[in-house]
């Protein structure tokens, strides 16, 4: 058996029964001082999943105005639905759970939230102290051990999140819990990863000095790391240097960018610079790609060979908020053919210039510095394009078995998303298709492009939703779904309903999980997923049932995409889902080719 | 920050890269020796999700006649459907997930089977040995860790299974691998516990050798663990003469009874002993409650007043296969007004008789024993009851504010329910009713009693149909089911439709969680579900589009409930839903009286 971990993380000993301080003028009870710090921070919607031990604090949800209780209809979907919140947002995401049963069905979504970086605080409301102390112990949501000659552990679900947190509180007494918080709090937001607080029930409507509220303000929490200014000086000026002695730079603008919010500083230099750009697999929507210098999608082997051509020409390239692992990397052949003195690494914990790596110095102050530094005229224009950004981006046909192909699709997506529309892609091969997509200004693209689980996007994209609202934004919302996916968190689509956010959704129905079928197994049962569900007919069954907030259509031919479409373009009020019929084993190229590449890496990088 | 663990459970070193055997006449494929040892244990189904870790796995399922793959919506439902399986057919679950994504998605329904002791193979397909051993390890679906310059662990995931699971082995080469696994499910079977086996992907495909199937025979894996045969019979003798000289004894029967497979030892002995009998909250149907010695559930103050009274009338309580928890010990009332020396105690992993405490037992041999040795004259008839058992188990009435009450339901199921028929409930207030009811013969009850996990019992309801299917069973499957409850694993009810299997459910719609109603905020919108479902059209529009395999009505009053379910007792052939209206803040007359209890324990030991 292995080892089981034996860490004692709280004794009994830490726990303090004089918990609650004297009401005085600047005392608040905790729960509430817990809403009005996330309300602090510009965050208005919290998500998660009401349980007997939460219930104390969702109370106090309600002596703040202006926050918002999203209810949602699972665990794992609050999660998602708090990490497209937050990525829409680019603020903290917020969801609270129960104990055990609650923060465990979760934890899957709060795994991906970490492995993509993006800070969520995660609230979980657990047995009360009094129970926590008490000699009987076998408390339900608890797991017990092995044998019930050792006592249950109420700390264990602390011990379980530590691999996909980064940072955990659990709250015993008053005068310490909001330093607690706090800390808890700046720390998600330094490392952009989710942190869990812990709440015993009976400690929600307890007191605790509200004045750190004033005291601590927003800015504090959400200021970057302070750096040796020199050194950030040094590692500008050093940049700056490799960049007017090359003779065809390239900015390589990535994921991190946006999570560590410094992608208007990259803007701001691919602009003023007049600098050639391109987004990573993950990076897409970080750079303005209806910017002129703008090229397109560059995922090593895995790229059009345009845009490798014109990515490989370049003789010094910045890559700024990278994100190198096995799917960003076009397993691993981000850069062939690049010398390493001809890289430059920007990243949240180093700068690497060539063989140089420089740590404790932060890209967003170097980015600062540089902005400001910069003499534009000695900035080499490098090569211009010879294509236009539309032959450079063409999408790859591919012939197509069905009526309608993942690749006619992408085609009408080129036109049909406008500026400033959000687009949520699901986990699936349509994925692989959208790097062959030009952006217009202002659209962002959301999906979970790394940690890959297939049934985010659905509540993510409530999360984005939400965040649209609550930001006012001006652009639509679109989900491209699967519908294997789609079946892992199918309920959240009530709450589309509810929370009436109104997104254009295309349902690609493939029968199946054509992702693995590509892999193995193509007419296997196990990859078949439950199968005649009536996709037009789902709004209706939940919440809709007379169709006045939404509507649905299923499509099978190029016709009726274009006639939805057009339709959509001029009527936005409703929510919308389209049902487009593919082929079982139709996918976008770059998906079939990827397969290969990593079934057989030797193939792609000989 | 709390400290990471720091085991090393598995180092590079390890992992073997000569994994694979030379073929001989005895050598087969790992994947098809993991299932045609689960096949050896009369496991015919499996469940799961698939995912490109373990679709390797998956294909060797084919080589195995009589193995059915169940695929699952999402791995939530494949762990609470491997669990309702094992229930029902006393037999090891089994569920398959890939690596992260799939696994975490699922581990809370492997905690709340670790809580209730259901014995789950949970088999994870992992990233490949290759991945593992190779430099670059940022993977797909694997969390990375806080800094970029700390390697992957691709074991992160084992070690935080560890507190929710009995064992856990990682197979790295061909000649461990199948003492592995019969190690694992050996552990299993003997824990009653989930185990994890993680299998990376390129290792489904090579040869292990055979012969161990044949060697390790299917007995060894069910056999009890041996104890010491002489103080066997030294418990055994002390527990019959402590009951020859008592003169009023009874029989407390509990879930773990049923878990460790000593349910017919126990009605043996109670019908042998002519004994009167109880069974605990969790312990429902574990006895034969049509036998003329049962009198009713005995859950401490929370039971009803004539079961108190003949329960505390008894001198001498045999409680057999003891869970004790909060929930199924009444609040920590279960024994009062019980003298220690009154007590006997029958634990896998202990026997208590009176203050005396033997360990290296096992009940399952002293039951054996007890039965043997007995003579039957010697054991005191007591007293028995003198009202009738109706009299004693009435269901109490509380005012119903609506047409149908959870009582009045309640009342009706009490004959509804037929000889043989298999009832899950979910974790709701109604569970709080059933243990009024007395079942008839073979009549079984399948819930998530102590770590109550809402929605559990909607995919779990799948796997005991599943099961029952497998195992030929006479009666039918019934589900009573929550409306909140059921949104949270709503999409497996598209493979109750898929799967063939016919349960009459019960869809309690009260409009939200009751159950937090009563607890806190009555009114409040967190206590709100997602609102206006069209459950009547949720078969249609999960895959029985023209109704050939199910049929639903929502029924809102008394004469309603009287023809729905005289109907179905005619007519047994479709799946049936009956969405059955009732008062927001309707509940069963125990679940108000525990919730206060647990409000104020002074209160109910008083």
């Amino acid at each position: 058996m292995a080892p089981v971990p034996d860490i004692a993380y709280h004794t009994l000993n830490d726990l303090d029964h004089s918990w609650s301080m004297a009401p005085s003028a600047s005392t608040i009870p905790m729960g509430e001082y817990i809403f009005r710090r996330i309300q602090s921070l510009g965050v208005s919607s919290v998500f998660g999943v009401p349980g007997d031990f939460n219930l104390n604090l969702l109370e106090h949800l309600y002596s703040v105005e202006g926050m918002s209780w999203v209810g949602c209809a699972n665990e794992l979907n609050s999660a998602y639905a708090a990490d497209g919140y937050s990525r829409a947002s680019n603020k903290m995401g917020c969801v609270i759970t129960t104990f055990g049963v609650g923060e465990l069905s979760a934890i899957n979504g709060i795994s991906g939230a970490f492995s993509e970086y993006v800070p969520i605080l995660h609230i979980v409301g657990t047995t009360p102290l009094s129970a926590k102390i008490a000699e009987n112990n076998h408390t339900h949501h608890l797991v017990p051990k092995l044998s019930v000659f050792e006592p249950s552990d109420h700390f264990t679900y602390e011990k379980m999140v530590a691999p996909v947190s980064c940072h955990q509180e659990t709250v015993v007494n008053a005068s310490d819990a909001p330093g607690q918080i706090d800390t808890l709090i700046r720390q998600i937001l330094k490392y952009k990863r989710p942190g869990y607080l812990f709440l015993p029930s009976d400690l929600a409507d307890i007191n605790v000095d509200g004045d750190f509220l004033i005291q601590r303000t927003t800015q504090q929490f959400y200021q970057s790391v302070d750096t040796n200014q020199s050194l950030t000086r040094e590692v500008a000026t050093k940049v700056l240097d490799k960049i007017y002695n090359c003779s065809n730079p390239a900015v390589l603008g990535d994921i991190l960018c946006d999570r560590f919010q410094v992608t208007e500083h990259v803007r701001a230099f691919v602009k003023n610079a007049c600098i050639k750009s391109f987004s990573t697999f993950m990076g897409k929507s970080v750079l303005d790609e209806s910017d002129s210098r703008y090229i397109g999608t560059y995922n090593g082997v895995e790229s059009n060979n345009e845009v490798i051509g014109y990515f490989q020409a370049s003789d010094l390239i910045l890559h700024i908020g990278n994100y190198y692992n096995e799917i960003n990397s076009g397993h691993d052949t981000l850069y062939n053919n690049i010398d390493e003195e001809q890289l430059i690494l920007m990243h949240p914990e180093y700068i690497k210039i060539g063989t140089e790596l420089f740590r404790n110095v932060n890209f967003v102050h170097v980015l600062d510095v540089m902005l400001q530094m910069m003499d534009v005229s000695q900035i080499p224009r490098g090569i211009s394009p010879t294509l236009s950004k539309k032959e450079i981006n063409h999408i790859e046909h591919i012939s197509a078995s069905t009526p309608i192909s993942q690749t006619h699709l992408l085609h009408k997506l080129q036109d049909f998303i406008k500026e400033d529309d959000f687009v949520v892609v699901e986990t699936g091969s349509i994925m692989f298709g959208l790097p062959d997509l030009v952006l217009p200004k202002g659209a962002r693209l959301f999906g979970q492009h790394f940690y890959l689980s297939i049934g985010y996007a659905l509540p993510a994209a409530l999360g984005v939703g939400v965040a649209m609202k609550d930001g006012n934004s001006k652009g639509r919302l679109i989900l491209l779904e699967g519908d294997g996916s789609a079946q892992m968190t199918i309920q959240e689509f009530g709450n589309y309903v509810y929370q009436q956010i109104t997104p254009i959704i295309f349902l690609l129905n493939n029968s199946g999980y054509t992702v693995e079928r590509i892999i193995k197994g193509p007419q296997r049962e196990y990859n078949d997923i439950l199968p005649n569900w009536n996709w037009t007919e789902i709004f209706k069954t939940f919440g809709d049932r007379y169709e006045s907030k939404s509507e649905t259509k299923k499509i099978q031919t190029v016709e009726e995409l274009d006639q939805v479409m057009l339709y959509t373009n001029n009527n936005n009020s409703k929510l919308k889902l389209f049902e487009v019929i593919l082929d079982q084993m139709d996918v976008p190229w770059r998906f079939s080719y990827m397969t290969a590449a990593s079934k057989n890496k030797a193939k792609i990088v000989g």
